[in-house]
């Protein structure tokens, strides 16, 4: 039965046209080899070859983890099908694999000659060659701890996710798995890097001075951004591809900004350089095993992606804006998710109740999807009746009333109920390209405020200066 | 049922003695932030926290565990208890976060003044308090990468091994395991350090040189350590507590070696300090979280450890042998592993049929452990049943006969078994005891060999003098 919705094999039009995909990315890696070596070309190629990887262990994988029994019902289609569970441990396991093999891509000394007592001493004769501003897309060799730190994040919610997954945590545990994982990240940057000042804006300059150095409230900042980032993705879940979708929108959009830094657009060298060649590098092989999840996860799911995915991929984008320093730019892309969670919060904090799944409910008379509600088995308290009231008449929930006017049901507060607030029934791709839609219209819209308005806070955007004289 | 087996809470006694273990390490690491810092107190005080938190962490879980379906049958007692499965993980978690927390005890830097344009350029002034000469146990800066690849192999074993245990790998998949793991390290340890020298032995030196460069020789011999050392703690497996005992063995004798180093022993600053400080600072928490576990796992065991544990406790060997470099030393107190793999050979070669589980038979009658043993339907050839009868002259293996004389039983090839053929069948404990014996009296003998007898044919041990001149 099971089977039946997940193929384990390839077909041979898709073996061949993933061996032609991974054929060519090796031919470019091996180009790279010659010369000085191009790690942007080589992680683009990359890119290509975790997609064909990620997408072949995901369809080889299915049966596998069906019969260890990670597996869950797709309960928005009509049979409820049971299909593999977790499967952004695949990708996750794959992505992590590609980006430690490319440390040699991108943190190759160009001469290192060492003797050695047994290992024990190492004189190391440094190269004198230097880069005379040619455009390398190599980092500094100091930069290497960084790197290692967010791979080792990334591991540890990896392996905190699929705990998740096997074990069903309690939401307010489970809140806490990124905080812990962030851990080896803010350690790293205390010991191997410890800058903790910002740039104030204008308007408090005259109070604040231009620099002011936050000290261990910085450390608070950015484990907030690595907590809110991967519990925000998991949150706008609960329809077959949103997960993955809205991942994919944010790298891209990540990655465009990136592209903003470097060479033709922005002299090199500029010293946010660095930070966004680590941000592509971080980001392309994401995009690729995303994308690969993404063609079993898309309507109607051949695999879901567990929390696995939804942690991982949020700590992908906290690692990037934390090691990149552009947290803030980033928090611009989670514009649909900041206003999912402020939102929700009636429901988190337990205002309104909150039944275990919000997600978007499935009529299986029409096919389509419409807001799930909420039951008032206990009529609300006077104050949340009257908020409830306002926001049904400004559109912002839909309630039920009975014939004596008072409040039976509520739809629940995720931004997905909401949008099938405003537009009426749809079926479940229809809202999921919907809201593709909608996070690249935010995402552009915070792209464009970052880059243009912040001109009237910040004395210059950082892209055409020197951020600091 | 399962219940009895596994209680799920601490007693008060037991939460009594935690605590106060806790508390005493809390106030210990405490006192390390006065003053200039004691990174190797740290370390003693953390062994002690983690292994009340990893104590707790296994019982609490148990049940948790069971439910989620992670569970074995202890087929070594009368009534076969389903026990839960894969603890090693939870151990091999509590590891992992006890060395990220380490991070700064290890690498703190005494002054670091940054400047920062959002964090694009830092200009670290350095500090002009130089250490001159005392002996603080912190490690140079540069050593950073060295440590986090270490741990980044660790969390690669971990994930592939949780994987092992969730969907039961073939074993000749699940060998190369370690070998993707120890990826990470050997990348860090080409970009970051690439020495493949070694010393010469005497006898060898005048046609090689004092130093020979093996190049990438030296990555497939360290390939083969980090392959070879969790793959033989898992074959060393098969009865109560016997995986975490012989690793607790090494450990403590890996310690040994490296105190030998420390300062009373050996005059500071020594080139090997550095490194054995190194392997300190994994081997302790190591320690911990196995003494926590073997409590749990001992006879009769209320917990399994899975396959990741032992994967995990070999990986934190070969992590020390190759960034500690003395992967030669690590390998002499592998010497039971190393026997019983070649011991083994034969029927991993399918030279002689090799039954799935080969751990020795329980008689339920008896309650003692006797030897397993492999049928022989058809008849071996003739090669292997002269071999066979010539092993069992020399009570290297034991063969059954039936009254034609033809072989119908032989004994499987462990070393587990091969101690029953010796000693007679014997409690599984008693088995356990005997062989952390064997393990403890042959890494003395291998410290031995290793300090005294490798004068024969090296100028020097290099405890005494700077290796090379």
């Amino acid at each position: 039965m099971s089977a039946m919705y997940t193929p384990s094999t390839l077909s041979s039009k898709e073996t061949w046209r993933l061996l032609a995909l991974v054929g060519a990315g090796l031919a470019i890696l091996n180009t790279t080899f010659q010369g000085d070596g191009a790690p942007l070309i080589a992680s683009i190629a990359i890119c290509g070859i975790v997609f064909a990887v990620a997408f072949s262990l995901i369809r080889w994988l299915g049966a596998v983890f069906l019969k260890a029994g990670l597996k869950g019902k797709d309960m928005a289609k009509p049979s409820r099908p049971e299909i593999p569970e977790t499967m952004g441990a695949v990708c996750a396991v794959v992505y992590l694999m590609s980006l430690i093999m490319f440390i040699p891509f991108a943190f190759y000394k160009d001469i290192v000659a060492a003797t050695s007592g047994g290992g024990n001493r190492d004189v190391v004769i440094e190269s004198q060659h230097i880069e005379n501003g040619r455009f390398l897309h190599r980092f500094p060799h100091g930069k290497l701890a960084s790197y290692l730190s967010g791979l080792l994040s990334l591991q540890s919610v990896v392996i905190l996710g699929i705990g998740d997954d096997l074990f069903d945590i309690r939401w307010r545990h489970k809140v806490l798995i990124p905080a812990f994982s962030a851990i080896p990240m803010l350690i790293v940057y205390f010991v191997d890097f410890g800058v903790t000042q910002v740039v104030v804006p204008v308007p408090l300059q005259p109070y604040l001075g231009d620099v002011v150095d936050l000290g261990w409230l910085y450390y608070m900042y950015m484990a907030a951004v690595a907590i809110f980032c991967p519990n925000a993705i998991n949150m706008l879940a609960g329809i077959n591809g949103i997960e993955v979708a809205q991942s994919l929108v944010i790298a891209i959009q990540l990655l465009f900004n990136d592209a903003l830094y470097l060479a033709p657009m922005t002299p090199y060298p500029h010293p946010a350089t660095d930070s966004h060649l680590l941000s592509i590098y971080f980001l392309l092989p994401f995009i690729g095993v995303s994308a690969a999840l993404l063609c079993h996860n898309w309507y109607p799911s051949k695999v879901f992606v567990g929390d696995t995915y939804c942690y991982f991929a949020g700590m992908v984008f906290a690692v990037v804006g934390i090691l990149g320093h552009f947290s803030k730019t980033l928090l611009l892309l989670f514009i649909p998710q900041i206003f999912n969670f402020l939102y929700s919060t009636p429901q988190l904090f337990k205002l309104i109740p909150c039944p275990r799944h919000r997600l978007p409910k499935f009529s299986p008379s029409t096919g389509l999807l419409d807001a799930s509600v909420t039951e008032w088995t206990n009529p609300p308290s006077p104050l949340i009746d009257t908020a409830l009231r306002l926001l049904h008449t400004l559109r912002l929930v839909r309630i039920t009333k009975d014939e004596s006017g008072r409040i039976t049901e509520s739809s629940n507060l995720t931004i997905l109920n909401l949008w099938l607030v405003w537009m009426g029934p749809m079926r479940e791709d229809q809202l999921a390209w919907h809201m593709v839609a909608v996070q690249t219209v935010c995402g552009m819209l915070g792209l464009f405020v970052r880059h243009r308005l912040a001109l009237l806070v910040f004395h210059h955007d950082n892209r055409e200066f020197g951020f600091i004289a």
